[in-house]
């Protein structure tokens, strides 16, 4: 795949330049530039600054407002609902990510629904802000409907991610984030860069066939939801994603299934929506809390080595802790830089050019 | 099938007596009862009284205390910890439920991670009290290791089910209750029962091949995690599992992973145990410490009516809600009784003789 290397710093004030430069304060642009690069380092490329261009098109559009006034309109001790007044997600998200945690700090767990808010980018970046305070992380997000439930050929859920983020002590962290379908509309996009067909079971037709089409989403076809089918359990992937969704979009007033915003800006709304904007669900819990912060991180740790250690499949290497890939992928490209697509780069070049920023600065 | 139809009075009166007999209190022998038969209403035959006797050997082995001081051990204002002593884990899930709705009424969530309990029966039994309240329920176990993780041919996670509830209006509320696996043990043993496969994709033989045996394992293969293999998802189900036994093993102090203690009385114990008996995590929301309840309850009506008026695939009836089949289930059961397969009529016979209780009292 023919490719250009950008290190961390380079994609960062790129982007922060871009977010001021179109509207956002200079602690906005940061927090934003911060979120969306995290995918970059986290080998996330789909949610990175390759959608860079893709929010600057909803600021553009004023379907995202630069200078959101985000706060809180209703909340008890451990509660809150947070508006995030149109702003972006990647900013939103921090704001109420901070009111969980505080709120953990005070009763033990914290819990934030948001309402009018966009896409928040990856839901690791904001549930990890707990490691910080010695508090599991949780992070959630409605999207836009490309998932067919169950025995639907309709369109009814996004891919409504989970993330739960646990502390360990001498062991890296725990940090599961993954969408409710068999594939995240990501591995779909690096199939079509590569013109290959995708496995059976992450995609039906318009009519509810199996199909290996990358492109079948154009065509009125769905994404499946984890399990794929009945027989396997995809009513258990249809479940997560309506908890998702009912806890990210009906808890907080933001819109829900079929009718969440999408993300093109060019993308018609759907009609008579019951909410505002898109909504997310992110909640903090303090180790201690429950036990000793030591205690837990003792038998995290015992966790974590039973688990690493556990015989493999003849051919497997070893068996992953949900972050280990991640997590080294970060390491790596910290050092290494942070390799960019040709498409991505002609984007960002294009961007650059728009707002008068270099893309070498 | 053979089979043998009783009314729930007969089975609740039966079960109950048995609970009295092997040393429960009045009150606890109530509460299991009802936990127990909550199973066999909703359709889910693995966890009723076809567990009753093995329930009971547990009791006979001591492995059950009869008689438990339940309590909490540590809190804040939103979290427990509950420590089981031992008991019933029918009537341990029910005591700590309470303490998690008590601290939503005060301050919005309630949080309870359990240690030193044994196997709850049906998770939506125990979520589902949160309803009445106004409340979203959260029920989620660790059990006996019988799932490998992604690459593995060990066992490390049980089936590791996950119960959300979450209240309507005029529609019934939604129910999701299901294992972090493709398919649950109950679905091998109704195979197991009938001389038939399983499908490609529910469990691996020790080597990590596909297997279509239902009794792979007694010859030390797995059951699949939701999503079945690497391409299709499982590092999301194993994931799912995983943050099952953390919540409900790690937080609490309880057993965890490989060490977790088996259902069957006469199977061994894993040695070395990092913990105290079998984890629970329960939660419960109060809607109005979100929005208003009216205004959530007709967006929750609104939901369920689309999701279920959602276009079909040809020759599938309709698209289901979490929790219809189990109500439609209970509201048929609770008219014309409960069928039993005749070997567990003979097993409850065994059982009724032993404890002089008499099956159709």
């Amino acid at each position: 795949m023919p490719e250009q290397i950008f290190s961390y710093g380079q994609l960062f004030d790129f982007s922060k330049t871009i977010f001021r430069k179109t509207g956002c304060s200079e602690v906005d642009a940061d927090i934003a530039a911060k979120a969306l690069l995290a995918a970059d380092l986290r080998g996330i490329d789909s949610h990175g600054v390759a959608r860079l261009s893709g929010y600057i098109r909803l600021c553009e559009a004023k379907r995202v407002n630069d200078s959101p006034s985000i706060k809180i309109i209703h909340e008890t001790a451990s509660t809150a609902v947070v508006d995030g007044d149109s702003g972006l997600g990647l900013v939103v998200a921090p704001f109420a990510m901070k009111v969980a945690i505080e709120k953990a700090n005070q009763v033990g767990t914290g819990w934030v629904s948001v309402q009018n808010s966009n896409h928040f980018g990856i839901a690791a970046h904001h549930a990890m802000m707990a490691l910080e305070h010695e508090m599991i992380g949780i992070a959630m997000t409605n999207a836009s409907a490309f998932v067919a439930p169950t025995f639907s050929i309709e369109r009814m859920l996004g891919t409504n991610p989970i993330c739960v983020v646990i502390p360990a002590g001498n062991e890296p962290p725990f940090v599961a984030d993954f969408s409710t379908t068999t594939a995240a509309n990501g591995k779909l996009e690096i199939l079509q860069r590569k013109n290959q067909k995708a496995p059976v079971g992450w995609l039906q037709d318009k009519d509810g066939n199996n199909s290996t089409d990358p492109d079948e989403l154009k065509n009125g076809g769905a994404l499946l939801p984890l399990g794929r089918d009945k027989e396997h359990g995809s009513h258990k992937g249809y479940a997560l994603g309506a908890i998702v969704d009912i806890f990210s979009g009906i808890l907080s007033g933001a819109n829900y299934g079929p009718w969440v915003p999408p993300f093109p800006a060019y993308a018609k709304m759907p009609e008579e929506q019951p909410g505002k904007g898109i909504g997310h669900f992110l909640g903090a819990m303090r180790i201690d809390a429950f036990r000793p912060a030591e205690d837990f991180k003792e038998h995290m740790d015992k966790w974590i080595s039973r688990f690493r250690s556990a015989k493999t499949i003849k051919g497997q290497e070893k068996v992953l802790i949900p972050g280990d890939i991640e997590r080294e992928m970060e390491i790596e490209r910290k050092k290494t830089g942070i390799p960019l697509h040709e498409r991505v780069v002609e984007d960002l070049k294009i961007l650059g050019k728009k707002y008068d920023v270099k893309l070498l600065l």
